[in-house]
């Protein structure tokens, strides 16, 4: 994917379309004959940095977006994903009609974006599943009085209220060993050194390799949200904004890159893709793959982003070397 | 005093003023011969909302302040109070030439701001102790990552860590009768839906009428930051922004207090201050005494703040009296 988060790096989604356009390149310099069409896809709006919806491009291509998704899709200044396409020139009333029935499979290269590759010293990773996720907007209402002169029985406090249902969601998401929970977002209102907070709001994004296991750390917070509420005498209002369901990939393509790698003498191991990527649009209805390459560091959604671009190479390689398994198939 | 603070009420300060303004009128009027003199003071910046200081008169009249302190606290557009004061045609570098020997005593009538009053139906509130208080801004330090990609034992998050710290904080308040803690302002950065928060700032306020339940409150909060920077290799830092002992106020002043409501038929009832108050100031250097009136709904710090005119007429003759009851000790 082209697009990017605010304050990212340099590499996420945008390297693995290098990836792609270098494996068609060698495809086409080896006079190689495929047997299927091979189209290179850059998506856009994978994050949903702006519209705060994410996988777009896959979805539109599975016409699961209507008119009105892309009317209600708004950025921060309130201006929908419907008028941003109007504005650049696209017709949004279309939206629906772009389904895509001819594509048979979908293949994906990507930086790793975690430090897993790098520390077992792996230069491909051969993605077994995509993790679902749920991400959801929360609001604690309580209730702005002085700090000093409301005894701390009789007040309704929003920060304390939410804090104490927060601080639990990362113990609970660690009783799964590839389950991942996070609050990146927390705005707190009316915000002043000496009132007692009325509201806090916040973004909670909860990840696992099985639908149980989301829906359990989700349970969990909103039990702890109705136990944390009665106590206060507050309210809390829970909108889901992403809801993904986890995508094992297919089978025979991670054969065919492990294949790949060892002819090649790349060292691989088996992954879960801890991000949400357009392969898991893709590979919910067809045969799909990812290929993943380490991030130096670990780091991903930063600056400090970075791949080195030996590993880039092996990527097209391999996804070159698996375009071509797949077309010897000839059975799709 | 004159100021309130950032979206707060009509009565908290200002109402005192008119209080004592109608005390003194009610002197004249009488033509009672005060053997002390009797001066109304209002003063600013009590709140420190603007420069996050705070009780700014009652300091500059006990030679508190220095030039330094004033070039020190600034707004935030990082105008100093030295600037300011300069551009409002004063002259700050004789800030500290303005210390008044010449007062003997201080009474203030103040809004409760609280529920006490209401719920007692009192009409008058007979202040014991104004809580000592201690402020601080916390930092927590952590790393940004991808909020998919790092596993959970991985992450630094700082949001994680500090809502594990802030959680605790009201149940330990709530260990001492009349204490209170608040977290009222808190930011996070990158503050961003898909990033792993890498700081979160936030200031903390405890209260409390000894100073042994103060510390004790802001001990508890630097062990767990302590455990818990350490469970994630994070760091943390803590600035304390303001410190306050608690103050008794003057026991003969009370009696008098509690004479003129008996002889006027006010219910009244002793009280502790939760709020910080200039009676703070000059309580901790001569004879002091406040004299409170109900708070509607024990709101404050809020446009709801409310006080029935009814109670601060009653305020205005206890005050009267009190003056009276004074100069006839004559040994101040």
């Amino acid at each position: 994917h082209l697009d990017s988060v605010q304050f990212g790096g340099a590499y996420d989604g945008i390297a693995g379309v290098v990836c792609a356009i270098e494996a068609v390149r060698q495809m086409a310099e080896s006079n190689e004959k495929p047997f299927y069409s091979i189209e290179v896809i850059a998506t856009n709006d994978e994050e949903g940095s702006r519209f705060k919806s994410g996988l777009f491009t896959g979805k539109v291509m599975d016409a699961q977006l209507t008119v009105e998704d892309i009317q209600r899709y708004k950025d921060a200044d309130g201006v929908s994903v419907y008028a941003a396409m109007k504005e650049y020139g696209l017709n949004p009333d279309e939206i629906a009609n772009h389904k895509r029935t001819d594509i048979k499979a979908f293949i994906e290269v990507h930086i790793e974006q975690g430090p897993i590759l790098e520390a077992e010293q792996k230069d491909i990773g051969v993605v077994d599943i995509i993790v679902g996720i749920k991400r959801a907007l929360v609001t604690v209402n309580g209730r702005a009085d002085h700090i000093g002169t409301m005894p701390m029985n009789m007040r309704m406090d929003a920060v304390e209220a939410a804090t104490k249902v927060i601080a639990n969601i990362g113990d609970r998401s660690r009783q799964y060993p590839l389950a991942v929970a996070t609050v990146g977002n927390l705005n707190v209102a009316p915000n002043i050194v000496n009132i007692i907070p009325s509201q806090v709001t916040y973004t909670v994004d909860f990840r696992g390799t099985t639908q149980d296991e989301i829906d359990a750390q989700y349970k969990g917070m909103l039990e702890d949200l109705q136990a944390v509420t009665v106590r206060f005498h507050m309210s809390f209002d829970v909108a889901e904004t992403l809801n993904v369901i986890p995508v094992e990939l297919s089978k025979d393509f991670r054969s065919y890159i492990k294949e790949s790698c060892t002819k090649r003498g790349y060292s691989n191991m088996n992954i879960v893709s801890g991000a949400g990527h357009d392969a898991q649009v893709f590979g919910a209805r067809m045969p799909a793959a990812m290929i993943f390459v380490p991030s130096i560091g670990g780091r991903s959604h930063c600056p400090e982003e970075n791949t080195d671009a030996r590993t880039l190479a092996m990527a097209s390689n391999v996804a070159y070397d698996t375009l071509l398994r797949i077309c010897a198939e000839k059975r799709l």
